[in-house]
């Protein structure tokens, strides 16, 4: 079975795949003739694909995130590949394949990713700081083990947003030891729950948001965090003036560092901001890392990468 | 007596002011003197002035926001009018002067402003909407009659605050007339709840603001309003993700319209566009009246203004 | 008859509509065949549509600007609406239609608009400002009974700009009497003068914004206002250097605030800052007035908005 | 005599020199006493100073723009120069001196720049165009044998402004002659209008400015320039809307390039482009060589030269 | 035979062009089609065109940079012009057309560019600077004979970087004589070193550039050049830190004159300022020149310049 | 011996200090009375100090970057404190202080740093990687025990330069053990290379910046970095476009990001992503922590920091 990542013009090629998407559309022929546009995808990349001349029951038998069997022709559009159909059928339970092989996931398995921040909020010492923390992953706990860190940015995948979290505590950790002024309690705290109302902002299904929730852009992730603290607080009855609150509150408000990119305050406590560029680091190598894995390596340069100042980053090769 | 206003260079004068601030310092002599250095204020303005080689008991006698009697002259030192202190003692019962009338304050009285906020919250038609808002104006009730609206930038009086919203409900009246399809309800809510956290994010001592607070710095006044919003919905039993609860959030989180201004959401509803407007047009006309007033007569130009792309205004004159 | 509005995917629709542009072109298919491209408009909204196979004949018979009888299929192409005509014939006498049924106009006759303006222009009480103004509004009072006020971006329908300045007008009203220390005259002439040249910016047929004119590329309608403004001046005598006139250009030259949004000079005037915020209250509410009007009632958010920081805007609900 | 530019910390000298500036002021001690605060400058520089201990007819005898004889000291204050006077006089008659001789001027003289000017303008070929241009330099012919071009940002003294235009338009001919698809009457036309307003839009003194005028404040000299050319065209008889007219206003409009530097709209003609690169080149060539020229030669650097992105100028040195 | 920029809709014509692009692709039908997509060009313009029906000898006869003689079709697709090609067969020897004669290329030979620049060289009066602008030229002598000086932005044809080169040092002897004060030797250094790298960060053929290099893209032509200077000056024994060598490269290095636009330093030598705006003026009129070249005399504005402020261009006409 | 971090308003003490500057100036007074201007460092901070009435032994016996002894009292001028020197005599051998004791330096002794950093070369795999940094490190060998990384911005003590190369390789380390993908030789020798060309770019003693140099102003470190890897290669025979020599150039010449923040190109390796934020984690962490070590404990709030958007930080305190 062959992997979408390695797919090139004119391969003819069969395999199960996801239908990660899939719409019932009209040709400009006469009379208009109904395919379906589907995007193809597997856990090394994703592909659209048409399949012309879609029979009424072809209409009724696909539906998106269903996993079928596909024998294609891969071929050139406006300078991008796609797959022409030529046979399809739904997967069947005898094809013992299921849909997790087939979406992309963080190299760690989700339940041992939300353990770890289990782990991390058991060992908070401060109580009151540990109890405001539980309180808040308690919230989105069940989506936390598949949840995406970000539509299409990075770590827009299975698991990603526990996967990003724990590589930031990693980070964080390290930091710590290196500069010893720095509060752990606060700094694991800021790590866990500076995009904990991700899950909330974006409806995802399988590590793929299909869109924004209402409450995501009218209040988004930062201001809907900062709620949570101050509901923890008041179930909790911590003082919402307290030191702490307030830090945590400054800490999940200030982490994307400037008002344009959408925090309300800037960072002005020394977790605040470490807890910034602890971010902003483990974003953007996972982003580098991500383009690298899913380019063929027969290309010197990844696409374009939004988050990098749109430009595409090198192979590097040192021999020569 | 004479208005601090009205005082130009080489005049000597003698009345009733108020100490805004005071410090003792030292001269550069040898040895070093003390002195007295002040800022004197009443409700037309405000002149830095020295007392020269102040006495021990001089310095035992003064403090700050306290009313004295002033003979003194005024000089021009580096290009700034200040005032050379030639006699000074502390105001007396007996002289009849009471503080509230050397501050700058708002044209309307406080107690008829906050009436007039206390009306309108009862006017609001829709409960949840009305009771989250009278819950939010009653953790500043109190301050709400003397909070100024900015340390510096416009309304920076007592009553300030209050008169402000005073006049954002009259011009959110006249476009909800105008235009039907804002809702009232909502508009009204937006335009107490934007600025309410303020009298917390300042530390203010009539109407004149000395300092933020931690809060105000880690927090600010549009996360603050909206934890208050959360905090009234917790403890008044509404839902946290109910529609209501995510447009009053929505309006207050977004009233700055940019995120370099401090909004982490931009507007989003028909009433949070209306009110970021009403906010606006309303904050830059009345710097725009204050600095007329306080500029004496005999300037075609105010100073520069911050707020208005740091540009000075033209006293308008048709005569010509 | 269906309302463009109210068009779904599937549906089949009879009924009369504005050609609002018509294009001849060429199928890719071998021999390539002619079709018409045109986009099918009445006052509720727009659609694309293509006839196929066009004849001879249809191409003679059709053009832009006309009136049609359609029987047509709506579809979705590449995520967007468009209609394939099935019949189409030209509106004739008996069918009784009338073009400016079909465009998109203000709510108030465009009369009726233009003699409320007429009627300001008489009540200022200034000689010289209201004869500058009258002579003004003369050099395009014909196309201000049709002109729009923009060619997207907001008011961009048949008597348009009439609209703009009458709910201007009514705003400006209400803030001379909120704030008294502004001058009427000099801010209802400043209301009706801003956008005074835009009828000869822009090329309009019925509201609909062909192309910018070469004087509007070259100068634009801000510095013509202002030229507008001394010529005025010039031919009634009154000197060039005068407050009234220099006031007046200052107005219209300072009114898109920042020289970035196209204003030479930034508002250092009373009326100057209050002409910038009305225009821009007023544009914006518009903007989602309309945007939320043309949206179908189902859907809960409109399309972005470009001068709404290009957001989209949420249709507020408050069940829940 | 010792000009300024050679004056060094600690020097006593004697010379005439001309008071730039003069106030009254009074020193902080006790009683205060007054001084002259001063801006003495000559053709090669100016320097603060101060005569402490001023006497009653001290205070009479000196004034602003009055020449005047000095024995002074030159002191460090504040890492800056200024002048301790230990003697001064007003000039005589008999001094033979004169005031022109003390202030900074174009290399070559206002006559013949300003001959120069006349001789460009006789000498363009298109009717309409040259009485345009000849009508808008008659409106300040006497003021541009003296009008500096700026305040300080470059060009700023006695004939700067006719100097830049002279040597703008020997750039503009090499150009035309180098790109024959220029028109060459536009290029002069363009070059001479440019800033033709700045005379009335600031307030100068022997090339030297004062302050801004209310009308350069409120319209400034892009938009007065458009206006003139309007004013002409009235009082010429030419159309408005003619393409020559048209283009001169598009010159003048644009040759500030951007909005935020000015200009309502961006160049859109060749020459248009043209005249704001002769003008940039002239402009910032200038500022290095007047900072070369007013720097002591034993300094490397220039101070900061806000013109040029605020960085100081290197004397370039090629022995090493 | 009929240029390109003279094919209008639905014109059928014959002639011979350079293919400048060239690929196979794929039609949607069932079953797919192969066609030939590629790019007709000649000296005077560009138009994209289509073979439908390729057959298998089609698909091997043609090639990118191959000349062929056309016989075709002018349509409209998505309001572009394209080409439906009819017939088309290779040139042949018989058919005296040679490749050099269907591309854009400066208006003078380049041999006659490259001698004039040779001669430049010769003239420098400093010997090591002369050595330093000999050894780096030396390392693109050849590619200097074709390179373009740009991908698409100006003079980007054959022999356009020399072009560029030797207008810029026209303007640079006229300045120099204008300002004596400016160091000739410099300048015309600067100018011949500045875009000196541009050959080997681009790669090209024919003037026509494919793609940036990967030296281009990690280090860039502004870094490159330093870089050379810094091996001519060791290989040639000149010390590194001598002004000369610190003198060319910081003309190098500054020359875009803003760290956005790519120039890690800003000039701060009066030799560096002249030669940014030196480079800027002739790019920007030669990009106008180009675009009113290459723009149909019916149309009065040029297309959108992305280097003009992303504006269009009027053709000046000046009768009426 | 009282450390000038504790010195508070009114404090008379005696102690050692370092003249971190020293200038004669004169008072205001008549006649003018000389006095030193002086900043007394020690390692924990500095404070300005006047010693008033200077004799001419005084001015002949101290000088800039001496030891001193002074008895002193501490004032308060415009709201800063100074020093009011007392008493005050040289150092002498007998007191037995020395230098290094007064001046701020990195926690880590600079001969244990810049071993570190030999080992770190050493261990480099790659032969040519090795040899380029090790030519580099070479020519700033000795300046590197006590350069400092920067005139005031992060790390400005003795030392400084290392300490951040230092800690900044224990981070990589973490980095490349995290995400092995990242190119171990490669991200050492960036981090080394990075800042190499600091030590020229300025001009320090015993870590203390005086001045930018000549070619730090001219070139910049970034560019010199670039020129000192080619220098390297030609020296030791290394293609000057092999792939190492490339990416070692494409790391310094990145390391900044941004264009506006001097970078000519921006990162497009995994290694050039990696370097940006690590650089930019340890020298924003480092800011922290030395502002609130040098703010007196009983201050919540550190001075403004220019480099954390020039905000404050909070002193994280968690009880309450």
């Amino acid at each position: 079975m062959t992997l979408i990542r390695q797919l090139g013009n004119q391969d003819e090629f069969v395999g199960f795949y996801l239908l990660k998407s899939l719409e019932i559309k009209q040709t400009n022929s006469t009379p208009p003739k109904d395919y379906l546009d589907m995007m193809l995808c597997d856990a090394s990349g994703e592909l659209p694909a048409k399949l012309w001349d879609a029979s009424p029951t072809d209409k009724e038998t696909f539906f998106p995130m269903g996993l079928v069997k596909v024998k294609g022709l891969v071929q050139t559009y406006r300078d991008k590949l796609q797959v022409k159909i030529l046979q399809i059928r739904p997967a069947k339970a005898e094809d013992g394949v299921k849909l997790t092989d087939f979406i992309r996931s963080a190299p760690i398995s989700s339940e041992e990713l939300v353990q770890t921040i289990r782990n991390v909020v058991n060992g908070i010492a401060d109580d009151e700081i540990r109890e405001v923390v539980r309180f808040c992953v308690g919230k989105v706990e069940e989506k936390l083990e598949h949840a995406p860190a970000a539509k299409t940015h990075h770590h827009a995948y299975f698991g990603g947003l526990a996967y990003h979290m724990v590589r930031m505590l990693e980070l964080g950790d390290f930091l710590c030891n290196q500069r010893p002024f720095l509060n752990a309690d606060l700094l694991k705290a800021g790590i866990i729950l500076h995009d904990i109302a991700k899950p909330e902002e974006m409806v995802a299904q399988l590590g793929i948001v299909s869109e924004y929730s209402v409450q995501g852009r009218l209040v988004g992730h930062i201001a809907m965090a900062s709620n949570w603290i101050t509901e923890a607080a008041v179930r909790l009855g911590i003082g919402l003036e307290s030191p702490k609150v307030l830090s945590l509150q400054h800490l999940v408000l200030s982490h994307h560092n400037l008002g344009e990119w959408g925090s309300p305050v800037q960072p002005q406590m020394a977790e605040a901001v470490a807890l910034h560029f602890i971010d902003a680091i483990d974003a953007k190598l996972q982003m580098v890392e991500d383009a690298l894995n899913t380019t063929p390596e027969t290309e010197e340069w990844t696409p374009l990468i939004r988050g990098l100042e749109n430009k595409a980053v090198y192979r590097t090769k040192l021999q020569g």
